[in-house]
């Protein structure tokens, strides 16, 4: 009898944490279980790939709550700067709010297995392709060209993920802050 | 007897090396002397810390490299986008050297261990705010207002460290190409 599936999210979403918190290697797989209150023999039903196939699943998981966040602020916002913005301020709170300790959502997973381990790095591509994408297309509907936006989409990826990891260094959400703002100053050039 | 200091520099070498590549939590202590050649009790000699200790030292060694690294460039280079622009270039020529697998030089450390561990943050603080100087000095002397050169700066480390990221995750240096391209735009944009 296959345990509920409810176990799958569960420990999809321990794992999203608690990689995101201190990191792939350093969160052992049965510190993932007992953190998701599945019951131990679920995790091999499962992932019968083990750890390796969890990690792939947490970016995934990962990918796609920044692709809902992103989603829903270019519907409530006016223009790519005011999205750009609304993000960082919304990434600046949560880190605040965690004391600077639960940074970025999926990149210490793949600074520690891309490209080396191939699910892993697919699922980090999907994400950020998919994430760069939304973005470009919002900057399209500002007028920017196409190519451009592409551009400034992959910038802008880079600045934020980079600003995250400033953020935990500096214990302080103003490198996002900043980002943000030069990034719509950029953007407002490139109309 | 004290064993000669070059062993300790050669166990920081090994360290900056192995955890660039692979991270902190996933290197072990064994490795990293194994790795070095430092004969095994010279370890805690130099590092009674331990493997802490050596994540701090590591973060600073990686720090004075990208500082030299971006003194060096802004000797050679005329302005800060050509600065930024052979900056992004010696990066893209390295990842692609190592297959991508020999990223951002403290990055995943920091990641892993800030702001928790406190040797470790505050060497990260200490070579990320070296760098944003040198940084900020040279678009001063392009003719930019000192409180946008430290803003300038700021962006310039969060793209450089995330565009590092998207190089392992991508396998290619686009996004360090990319980022210093636009990166130099907004310069202009700033005098």
């Amino acid at each position: 009898m296959p345990p509920p599936a409810k176990h799958r999210d569960a420990i999809v979403d321990a794992a999203v944490r608690l990689f995101r918190q201190k990191g792939y290697a350093a969160t052992g797989l049965a510190e993932i279980v007992e953190a998701s209150g599945a019951p131990k023999g679920s995790v091999y039903h499962y992932f019968p790939g083990g750890k390796a196939a969890i990690g792939a699943a947490a970016v995934r998981e990962a990918g796609r709550r920044v692709l809902g966040t992103v989603r829903g602020l270019a519907e409530s916002t006016q223009s790519a700067g005011e999205l750009v913005t609304a993000h960082a301020e919304l990434l600046a709170a949560w880190m605040a709010q965690s004391g600077y300790r639960d940074g970025a959502p999926m990149t210490t997973v793949l600074l520690e297995n891309a490209p080396q381990d191939g699910p892993i790095t697919a699922a980090g591509q999907d994400a950020l392709r998919a994430w760069s994408g939304e973005l470009a297309a919002r900057l399209e509907r500002d007028g920017v060209a196409s190519d451009r936006a592409q551009r400034l989409a992959s910038l802008t990826l880079s600045a934020l993920e980079g600003a995250l990891v400033q953020a935990r260094v500096e214990q302080s959400g103003l490198p996002l802050i900043i980002a943000a703002q030069e990034l719509s100053r950029l953007y407002l050039a490139s109309v």
